[in-house]
């Protein structure tokens, strides 16, 4: 039996605050370009049968409840208690938070307190230029303020993050070097211009520039490289080689094992362990054991990848926690590792890396 | 123990008609450039090992009986016999049969009634052109008639398949919209005169316009994506979503993950789980199981993928069951699902799947 | 129980005669572009836990000892003769040595000794490159000392190797026949001038001539794909058939089954099932059952890519020894394998395969 220290969740987004009902509950639980196909629910796939695995118990239900039967529960408690119920139940000490994400959803602080854990907070880049630009009249005051904001940002999280840099091939691929200030003012002041008439940041050069600025802020960076693989990233890790900067490589599946080659080959490259896990359910195992193979057992940090249903915080550190047992205790069992090294690896996956690399315990 | 029902075989060709030695039987087994390297043979194969565990029961056998000893009983017992008792012992309800394929082997109808299934057919849209060309005077005449031809294909058939638009990268990948009918006019001119002296459709306007073609007839559009990595088709997916027509896309191991990402992500995409199945022999319960991390289980379909050897249906369907069998039953086992979901999700893969997406019980 | 005969390590280097201190040790122990992060050390890796697992018991002490320990007691017993421990410790009886490796290392002679085995060269087309450069005046003796070169080679060699043709997309994968003379008499002398200042061979045009060099020879062409997809080399996979050159793929993992699938559908190409087992520790039975999906089992040939630590040597060869018979061994059990098939096959994949392949019975 391999123990586990209380998990550090290394990446997750607030919980909703508003009550759902069963179609607005099941359109969370994947990401999808649509609704369900007819015929089709998406409590049908493995991000659904854990859910049913794990939170009705938390809940005081049998496991494996019907989905409609969890969310008359779920209502019955309240969208609030029900948050603080399945957060408490799922043995995580602490929580990385992007903030950034859109909805009626909780803060850091607010968490925390459901979840009774410290939390800490990531800046997303893409929403901090969106505010910079709000409140800046001329490109010059939105580069100026821009840098204002990540220096301020960098003095009270503990991370940067970017979710659309490293898993669009278009961007840090293409050009792994920062972008020349004439660049990044013509990119800016396009892109000011345009986002008049509402857009995000999608530019490459402006997005480069955000990742650059952040990467000299010294803090970690974690990129989503979603569903792509990273190896087309090489060049861009080459080049923040050495800058004193970490960075954490989040999602990755089905590439997480070129994730893993990543953080073996570079000594500032670190690799998400978890957010790919709860997703897959009863496959978590099989895959953590996949990222296991490769990657510095000191570069591996826990996520939950939660967002919007504390069900998938939940999930994944109750997947992660009964993976992390299973792969692990099974290769003590076998005779590969011993108990004690088992243990140590163990705790570092689960939180101690997290903590190196966040630096939390200088923040808590 | 998880209960199966009747398989439908959502994709397959029909049998060869002729006697077999061991060279031809062999030179069948796996897809090659060229005969096996000296000092080897494609017995020693999954593909090969698999058709020696579970066939030569079927024949009266004992299992892994030698090549030679099975091809002997094979030949004793004729062509035609031997068919029949491998695909009656297969477990197999329906065929979806792709009549478009080349040689000398039985058509849906017969097949049918060989297995004691029913069967229907899906129509390969190449050789759908060919014929239409063969009988074209002109290039107005050709697409003209084609549109005809895809038309009144539809009304008999269950669905569309096209072998070469999704496995090279350069068709739909590069071009994801319809082509323009100018550029078809062109095309369909050059293909024309070419065919003259003899070629088949290989060129991109006309395997689009194929494609489109397809699309617009409202059939599901089976795509076989060869061992290449899908995520290409990402445009054409999305360029296709909203439209009514279903793509299931065949093949795609070693990038089975990458097909099941697809169908999670994209209401109208649909995954084979059969074909790879048969050839990794040994292996198909663990290429299974990595299928089910991702695809929600309303979207993958079994298949056989078998060709010309009945030998390949017959291992195809008892692979895949048995594969299905330990997988959800090691889960159950686990406590991860519960034995009533993975009954429910056994039998959708295996038949209920293919039977919505094809609409089976309309056209019985 | 399935027996292994004694192993063939189809591609190692030489190992290093200079003692070795904890962190020049742990330098060696996987392959990184800087040392390891802080706060980690490359101990942490499935290589540094197999090293700890398999070393110890060779040297007298417990398994799993610590790394200081392990390093105290190598060191008390010199590097000759930890060696020697290892090596005869692994069950190889014949070792193809790459000596073209920087260092000071031992040649194969002296791995044979100290392995107490045979050794057999294979020469690496780069340094024999470069070497030829060195006492060649101009280019036309340069082009004309190499033929000779690669001819002498051939003789006493059982395979030539190169590192930088098939790992770089931009070489084979862009280019897949042979360069034009005039090209080649081009990229020599830029080269040839070029290195008067200190350079290696990373032309695409040289690196392409010296592997059409050694494809015009008739011996065994192993290429290193390192971590990339090999599905690129396709081009030239198809330009090298029937020339009656095998070519046998060295690395690629995470893209083994790629590499599989290219020895399946090609009869002239063999893929490594070695190099990532003991990269790859306690998963290496799950990697090995993957490349044994679709490779065909007389074109799988066991490696140890051992490099200047015969620890790597050793570990390589005692973690494929078990991988394969834990695989292997579960097939059996499982009733989809004979035990008869099975024990054929693991004496194929151990020495049979690279007996035959590199006619090492005709040169021992």
């Amino acid at each position: 039996m391999i123990e586990t220290p209380p998990l550090v969740d290394q990446y997750c987004h607030g919980a909703l605050r508003t009550e759902l009902g069963l179609g607005t509950f099941e359109a969370q639980l994947i990401r999808s370009a649509g609704p369900p196909a007819a015929g089709t629910t998406f409590f049908d796939t493995q991000t659904g049968f854990a859910v049913r695995r794990w939170c009705p118990p938390l809940l005081g239900l049998e496991p494996y409840a019907a989905p409609v039967r969890y969310l008359a529960r779920r209502r019955e408690l309240g969208a609030a208690e029900s948050a603080r119920l399945l957060l408490r139940g799922s043995g995580v000490a602490a929580y990385v938070v992007d903030t950034g994400a859109a909805g009626d959803v909780t803060g850091a602080k607010e968490l925390a307190l459901a979840g009774d854990a410290e939390a800490f907070e990531t800046v997303r880049l893409e929403p901090l230029a969106e505010q910079v630009a709000d409140t800046s009249g001329t490109v010059a005051a939105f580069l100026a303020n821009l840098a204002g904001a990540v220096h301020h940002a960098a003095t009270g999280a503990v991370a940067f993050t970017c979710g659309a840099a490293a898993g669009h091939p278009s961007v840090l691929a293409h050009a792994p070097q920062p972008p020349d200030p004439g660049e990044v003012r013509g990119a800016a002041g396009r892109w000011l211009e345009r986002r008049a008439r509402g857009g995000t940041v999608r530019d490459p050069v402006l997005l480069r520039h955000l990742v650059w600025s952040a990467v000299a802020s010294g803090l970690p960076l974690q990129l989503h490289t979603g569903a792509e693989d990273p190896a087309p990233l090489a060049g861009f890790v080459r080049a923040t080689a050495g800058l004193g900067t970490r960075l954490v490589l989040l999602g990755g599946y089905p590439y997480h094992r070129q994730t893993a080659h990543l953080a073996a080959a570079f000594p500032h490259v670190y690799a998400d362990a978890g957010a790919a896990l709860g997703q897959t359910g009863a496959r978590a195992a099989a895959v953590l054991a996949e990222l296991l193979e490769l990657a510095p057992f000191g570069k591996l940090l826990f996520s939950s990848g939660g967002r919007r249903l504390p069900e998938l915080h939940a999930v994944g550190a109750l997947v992660f926690r009964e993976a992390l047992g299973r792969v692990l205790g099974g290769w003590v069992a076998d005779g590969a590792w011993s108990w004690q090294d088992a243990g140590r690896v163990a705790a570092m996956v689960a939180a101690g890396n997290a903590r190196r690399v966040y630096r939390l315990d200088e923040r808590g």
